[in-house]
């Protein structure tokens, strides 16, 4: 058992923790199950599944698997046992509650992201794999840009190509905006098609071996207007200074901070409507968020930590740039995924 | 405002419900939106969205839309207002109640799954274009089994058809399993090999206009086992029996009770392990579900009800049969959105 776990069991006083989130189950078990209970005691846990999965968990897991129909405890139970309140709904709670009357149900806000947010070598491989999948996509439809192709044509062959290389599928849908629809940050490839002189914004990511990559680049297609041009050489620099600045014990607000002042520097601060970035792993979004008056803004940088740098700005009728790269942190500084990808 | 949901607010003594779901939002503003509070009163709606989406929602959208972070309530406010509690978090229900300390929450259990449950013309159009799509996709497959093609090559040209077709993406990752692969129902398409006298089962769906498409059918490559094709002709007349038990007023699990008796009779009951079937929507899984000892079991059946109806025998070691259509609940019977799909 991780000791990071233990510590968390031993703060909050616990017996044990139930784990249900299906892709903390999938990081702890390495099993994909739609269901199912993960019971983390100090010394032990155990798997608890219904009939669909006995027999494949039991083949593949080193924990411990029983059939969920017979319960997790006996009845009459005693103790305080965590359970993860961010993704445990209402409902469940008071099947949870009912079912096991005389347990303490405490709520842990998602227990294991201490654990989660350093990666360990295995995870930064496909990381690193999943990252670089993701660049080879964003080259090869960079090959195909030309007057009268649409976004969603784009997204398409972005995603065909991921696949055939051996993506199980995609981080999430791609945001392909042209001219104006890249000043949307949530803008979603549509029918738009590609004129002269319209910039690019191409944010997109594949799923390899379960790990998620990410980045973001901007292309001028033809001549842009100055005005995007000194956007994207604000953000650039920016960003840049972010992806430098990160270094063991940095604290995550700080990096955020960082760049709204080059943005203030230039008047453009407004314009910046998100946070900075975003852990990554197995999931496309996951702890920590990187905002400087977020409830993580005070988390120091730790080695192994994997999350996205991308600043961005937005200016409705003219377009918008955002610039995104996954990084690592090392004792060394910021290892980037995306090194070398213009 | 719809009255099924009127009587919702009735029953439950509230003034207001909140919904908050995305697939609810969906449903119910057309927009899809990953965050978002829809306050829904006797005789009106009012959508509120973060910055994001706001341009978007008023642009688009029949209801007022309000910027979220003013609130969906003065902070003084007073009275019963209802919540999602299948879907809400224990997170989220305790930053209501932080948030607006004078209100009383009441928990309401997927409080739109009445109102979803019988679909409009239009859901119907797209729901059949969804299993239209689902249809020539398993036709195209079925030309590409050869000696040594793997399951994940079947699903990866299954979804590619789909996609180049215009599919949005999938209602589920493709279930094909060949042989013995084919007794676990939840088997996902992996690196098997197909052989000579195997059984292929094919279980899939596309996802068209947002709603989806769910059929299960059993190929047999060369000569069968004559025990598996026992259980093929077992499967397939109990399944006919039920979507011809299919009347409006009829109970759901009912319909369960009819397959499970008709295996019983063949002494092969044991080897049905999962339910008869499942609402099929915006969602792949919807309510109600068909199971005779479910907590849908006594909802009578209503015209626009849409389901699928998929018992199946498994027997490891063997393999297994499953045979799935999606029916539609009319006035006459049950219109069978795959009928005649051998």
């Amino acid at each position: 058992m991780n000791s990071s776990f233990q510590k968390i069991l031993k703060d909050f006083s616990l017996l044990a923790c139930v784990i249900e989130n299906p892709t903390d189950l999938l990081y702890l078990t390495g099993l994909e199950l739609s269901k199912g209970v993960l019971l983390m005691e100090p010394e032990k846990a155990t798997l608890f599944v219904d009939g669909r999965y006995l027999d494949a968990a039991r083949k593949s897991s080193h924990f411990a698997v029983e059939p969920i129909e017979e319960g997790i405890f006996p009845e009459n139970f005693l103790g305080r046992i965590g359970f993860d309140s961010s993704f445990v709904t209402y409902d469940r709670h008071q099947a949870l509650c009912k079912q096991y009357p005389f347990v303490e149900w405490i709520a842990c806000q998602n227990p294991l992201k201490t654990i989660r947010v350093c990666k360990t070598a295995e995870e930064i491989v496909s990381l690193k794999r999943a990252a670089d999948l993701t660049a080879q996509g964003y080259r090869f439809i960079c090959g195909l840009l030309k007057e009268g192709i649409s976004e969603e044509e784009l997204a398409f062959e972005f995603e065909f190509f991921c696949r055939k290389k051996g993506a199980s599928g995609l981080s999430f849908s791609p945001i392909i905006a042209f001219g104006e629809n890249s000043a949307y940050p949530h803008h979603r490839a549509g029918k738009t098609l590609l004129k002269k002189g319209q910039v690019v914004l191409i944010d997109v990511g594949a799923i390899v071996d379960q790990y998620r990559g990410d980045m973001t680049r901007i292309v001028f297609f033809g001549k842009a207007d100055p005005k995007i041009i000194r956007l994207f050489e604000i953000v650039k620099k920016a960003q840049r200074k972010a992806v430098e600045a990160v270094q063991v014990g940095v604290k995550l607000g700080w990096l955020d901070k960082l760049v709204r002042e080059e943005f203030r520097a230039e008047g453009v601060e407004s314009l910046f409507t998100h946070g900075l970035g975003h852990g990554i792993g197995l999931d496309t979004h996951e702890y920590p968020r990187l905002k400087w008056d977020g409830e993580d803004a005070d988390v120091p940088l730790k080695a192994g930590m994997v999350f996205t740098i991308e600043p961005g700005l937005y200016q409705p009728g003219l377009g918008g740039i955002r610039y995104e790269d996954t990084i690592l942190v090392t004792e060394r500084g910021a290892e980037n995924f995306f090194a070398g990808v213009e």
